[in-house]
């Protein structure tokens, strides 16, 4: 269902877009989250020295890791002067599953963020691609939204997230730095919080109980995070500016994606969509028009089949 | 021109808004800049405990005066907690003439208020006001702007205020905090950069200099710095919130500002508006719909007439 071209990242790692200088040196934050991840070993294929953020230093091989906590603006300064980066890849945020949207911390990453960012200028860093959300789109709006449908955040979260991309893309043109702001919209992958819907759905059918979910007729667009991370590392190589959604451009339903993975579980009777009540705020369709994402020659290798059965594998 | 109704400020400080408890201790950052000067006094008049900023923690009297660098996060977030304010009065930015709109600092602006809002949240704070700017709006937009005109800033200092106001309003929203924006136009006072408009002309004029503007048909919103205090004590002891256009609602023309201080300077001769080159990206017409500002009760003091002939006197 999502495969097609694939994309050819050695090619695109090494690629020398215009105006934007080879990929010499790499800096990841969030490296160790649920797209950082699966950015990395993408990354560490190319040609550039790759480091890599977690706040206790500590992660998987491939990259050089750093500890810094970068909502100190001071620490995420110095981390930025030390390994002076051409290209900068910031996925780093406040997590927690349901906490994060009204999350206080929601500032201090606006504010770690400019600093990371200031200091990239100030050390000659050349392209920088940070992790946006869907969350900053007007939920009011008819979906599938293209990068300049209408903004209008529902939540702290994507409030601080747009307040982010407006200053930082405003501080990029002027310093002459390329700027992509790629906009999240659903995951699923290892590593979720188990309240998230892909897990939760694969913890019940695993217990033998009712895959349970809001309205059947509700779109998502989800996407593996295997993808993502593929997603990032082709946008960090191309020469795209901006906000990028990245997303699959497809759509699912809760009923489609509950009789699936029933199915798949070997238990298509437990399917139960619509026997959740919808959430307030909630809109009829999460669902992104992807096409700016697959101009940089990326393409989703993961069927929805396969991200499913793997969910059901980890339950 | 500008007189009216008298802004009974004595009252409106010890009013007690619906929704928000009395001014008991009162914190003011940009206490010595153009507005803050003002509005100390204005402030000190009332009841409330006035604590004030300054980068040497050294001001005039009315005041407690402390030390702080509010562009470093953690001393931002101490001070606060040290004073523990009812009430909040944030005026500090970068300034100095002409830099300002595009010095890199407006990063760390963003980052030291968000800081300094998220410690007034945790320490209880019940109303804050903070500057925003007329560079907020989209300059192509037919003034006079209302608060809710387009907003497309055209320089990084535009869009640094414009991203502080979004997640602010977000994140005061969700902590109960009554919290308005006050978008400052076109000043004019003592303490003003020489290179201003106004201080410029007056020291042309004294010197027997031709008075030379840009296009004479150009329209500006000019408010004296006294009435700029006033109307920021005015707004901190009201109840309004969201974006309100700090102004006089009443425009002049370049032409007309030229040729009324030539005139009060004895030299009419020499005003020669339409003289100089439009500078890119000027708006045609700077001004506000001041509607919102005057619900507060306040209304302008100082003509434009005294404010002009005050900035002779200090050429």
């Amino acid at each position: 269902m999502r495969a097609g071209v694939w994309f050819d990242h050695r090619r695109a790692l090494e690629a020398l877009p215009h105006g934007v200088k080879a990929m010499r040196r790499i800096l990841v934050t969030g490296a160790r989250g649920l797209i950082g991840r699966h950015a990395l070993p993408v990354l560490a294929e190319g040609r550039a020295a790759l480091h890599a953020v977690s706040r206790d230093g500590t992660g998987p091989g491939a990259a050089m890791w750093h500890a810094c906590d970068l909502t100190d603006p001071q620490a995420a300064a110095d981390l930025v002067r030390d390994v002076a980066p051409s290209h900068l890849l910031h996925l780093a945020w406040t997590t927690g599953h349901g906490k994060f949207w009204s999350d206080p911390a929601n500032l201090d990453w606006v504010a770690g963020s400019l600093a990371l960012l200031r200091a990239f200028a100030a050390s000659g860093g050349q392209r920088a691609v940070f992790a946006g959300s869907c969350a900053e789109y007007d939920f009011a709006a008819p979906a599938p939204w293209r990068e300049d449908a209408p903004i209008r955040p529902h939540t702290l979260y994507g409030a601080a997230k747009d307040a982010l991309r407006r200053v930082a893309e405003a501080f990029c043109a002027q310093q002459k730095i390329s700027f992509a702001w790629g906009r999240v919209f659903l995951l699923a992958g290892s590593g979720e919080a188990p309240a998230r819907l892909v897990p939760s759905l694969a913890a019940a059918l695993s217990a033998g109980m009712p895959a349970a979910t809001g309205p059947g007729e509700r779109v998502l667009d989800l996407m593996d995070t295997r993808d993502a991370g593929r997603a990032f590392a082709a946008l960090l190589a191309s020469e795209l500016t901006g906000p990028v959604n990245v997303a699959t451009g497809q759509g699912v339903t809760l009923a489609a994606l509950a009789t699936r993975m029933a199915t798949l579980a070997g238990r298509p009777e437990l399917a139960a969509p619509g026997t959740l009540p919808a959430r307030a705020g909630d809109p009829p369709a999460l669902l992104a028009d992807a096409a700016r994402l697959y101009e940089t020659g990326f393409r989703p290798r993961h069927t929805l089949d396969e991200t499913l059965r793997d969910a059901l594998a980890r339950a």
